[in-house]
């Protein structure tokens, strides 16, 4: 079954919001074997609407609309659908009844502008929204499924989860597609492709290696097309073990999974314990740590140390230190590491300090001078690095040159 | 002028990435007065290429494609943009001795694969990549600009800044747009819409109003379209002065900034700082927070408890208090925000504690639990959230209405 989504508003085109919605939804669908073949990102004007609609329907199965159905005058989705499906919006009391509820549960008035949203499509079904006050549509249509969904990340996937995945359960794919996923750490993407281009070579035409570039890392995802689900899940099996065996121990994992969670993953195995103490990262490590389920056995916590006084007074950073060296140094970053690794009693830390910019610069530290360390235990290993102008660019570059200096130590000091 | 992204590749279809690319080009090309009229995101495969680049250059006068330039074999981009404009790829000795430069700075030796990618596109020109590998490429066809950069965030960024950008300022376009943005707090989307609803009927055809909601905050956006900028800019100011009035107390921004941005230049002005004390937010806070440039001037750091013995030991929560409330209680989080304040020296400081799932949860304290304490200057304010499952979710909720707290109490203490 092939999947379009279609997002409707100004926001995403004028890059005031990242698209995270049709990443989501993606996932949950391809967990059905569900596949986008297409994400479509369109203003709110009618005409484009009713184009991307029939370009979609042309080309899938399954559309996924997103935004546009709230109660205000930018919000055409629902009035431009009538009309390419060539129908109306009819007045729907259960609906009514259901917006009315959720105010009441909220101890709010109803506005009078929210009269509006029990109006749906004449030619669907709702999906009834308990997470806020704009129904989903339903709508089977010259053998197509349109499916409309508020644009509202929460209110989306509560749809999508309790509404829209238990109806698309009825739908079956024929052709199916089964991934499997190495991720690799410190080799560059052309020197693996190098490393495995014989392997490449050999795959029929059924299989497909795609290559997943991101900072110090690449992941590599085999897909496998066919019919027989156990014969596909065996043929992907063994690839992706002539691949991991081939690339050796720059593999770090053999699924889908994050660097962090291989870290959060490794710790918790090997029973050691982490903290953090970051300046110019400002607790972002920390939180892409905590992000993964199940970090509280691995990770202790942070020590967010943005002014001095709190390196000096909660990490044992020394006033010397901070005088002679600066707080991005050498010296500071030692004692950050070690200060935190003492007092949040963990078996590893990182400690991170550097001019993230755009302000702060100086002719000899300039924006994007930061240092590194990552204490382990039996040493402290520091790192410089020269970063450019970009302020969130540096703090993301910082963290992932730091996980990737931990993971070395961890490695080298567990004899890998 | 109208311009559109295509990105290429699978990863964005299959939800393994976000697609932030589009988000930053298009707030770049904002700048320019260039507006993205739509974003399609597509496979790799090359009819599918063929069709979308197709379809764009219908539409558009400028295409930036992004993805598919690597050395890799599922790298199609090149030789199917050489089809689709009926030319050929050229070895151009030019960039093999770029590439070859940039294996040469970091002191590895250049594996064969990337021999292929000093071959460009025949009736186009090519944007040196300083910062990787693949060359960028500008092909000018029929009258339209069609660019194609590798997907790689930081080397799509550096060449549209430094190449791109540079190029595209020679274009003009006659039609302009002027936005101006409100941002409000704590009055929900309807009500707001409602109490605006005559000044918005007598907006004339060419002034549009957006309404971009996010948790407990609703960002409108006024956009006027025209010719004459000047004009336009005076316009826009006076809706945008109309609608603040109107809206009154609940405006806390009128330009284009988040929240969190509001937070820390209202700190700063008025010389208060912050800390935060963060269990299950892990730092999501701190991060938010230090994303912002400036906030050194009123961000004092964090202390990441995701340990008891850190709550302990480095907030001074009381033994007995985690013994007989848990951590995730009002009294650890009265605590957290007390420790924390006191110990960081700030003026307010935020605690979170609660279970992000998907484990530890009780039947008295289950999944989605959540304690927030904000302390300011004369009080400690507490609120207990029953959120859901998700765990990512239930951490930026409680980011969302922990900053709320912060602002509300601030708002108070300061007599707004």
């Amino acid at each position: 079954m092939k999947a379009e989504i279609i997002t409707i508003g100004d926001e995403i085109l004028l890059g005031q919001i990242v698209d995270t919605n049709s990443a989501w939804i993606a996932q949950v669908l391809f967990a059905e074997q569900i596949h986008i073949q297409q994400i479509t990102s369109i203003t709110d004007k009618e005409d484009h609407i009713l184009q991307a609609l029939a370009d979609a329907r042309d080309r899938a199965d399954l559309i996924i609309c997103t935004g546009g159905l709230g109660p205000t005058k930018d919000d055409v989705t629902k009035f431009t659908a009538a009309k390419f499906f060539l129908t109306e919006l009819v007045h729907d009391p259960a609906v009514l009844a259901h917006v009315e509820q959720i105010f009441a549960r909220f101890n709010r008035t109803m506005p009078d502008i929210n009269l509006g949203q029990a109006d749906v499509l004449a030619n669907g079904e709702v999906l009834f929204n308990d997470w806020g006050t704009a129904p989903g549509m339903w709508v089977e249509d010259q053998g197509k499924v349109f499916v409309f969904l508020p644009g509202v990340p929460f209110e989306m996937k509560n749809l999508m989860t309790h509404r829209v995945i238990p109806k698309l359960k009825v739908f079956k794919s024929t052709e199916q597609v089964v991934n499997r996923y190495i991720l690799t750490v410190g080799i560059g993407e052309s020197h693996l492709a190098e490393s495995i281009a014989d392997i490449e070579d050999s795959f029929p035409p059924h299989v497909h290696l795609a290559y997943l570039p991101k900072i110090g890392l690449v992941r590599l995802r085999i897909s496998v097309t066919g019919t027989d689900i156990d014969a596909l899940n065996r043929e992907a099996d063994q690839w992706k073990e002539a691949l991991a065996k081939r690339i050796g121990k720059a593999v770090v994992a053999t699924e889908d999974i994050s660097f962090e969670e291989v870290i959060v993953r490794a710790f918790s195995t090997c029973g050691y314990t982490l903290s953090t103490a970051e300046s110019c990262t400002g607790g972002n490590i920390a939180r892409l740590i905590t992000e993964i389920p199940g970090s509280s056995e691995m990770f202790q916590g942070s020590i967010v140390a943005y002014a001095n006084s709190v390196k000096e007074n909660m990490l044992g950073v020394q006033a010397d230190t901070l005088a002679h060296h600066g707080a991005v140094s050498e010296q500071t970053v030692i004692e950050m590491a070690k200060g935190v690794q003492s007092k949040l009693n963990s078996n590893y830390a990182i400690a991170t300090s550097g001019i993230a910019g755009p302000g702060g610069g100086t002719p000899e530290k300039p924006v994007g001078t930061v240092w590194v360390a990552v204490a382990g235990r039996d040493q402290v290993r520091t790192k410089l690095f020269q970063f450019h102008q970009d302020r969130l660019l540096n703090i993301e570059r910082t963290t992932a040159q730091a996980l990737l200096m931990l993971w070395n130590l961890y490695q080298e000091e567990s004899g890998f």
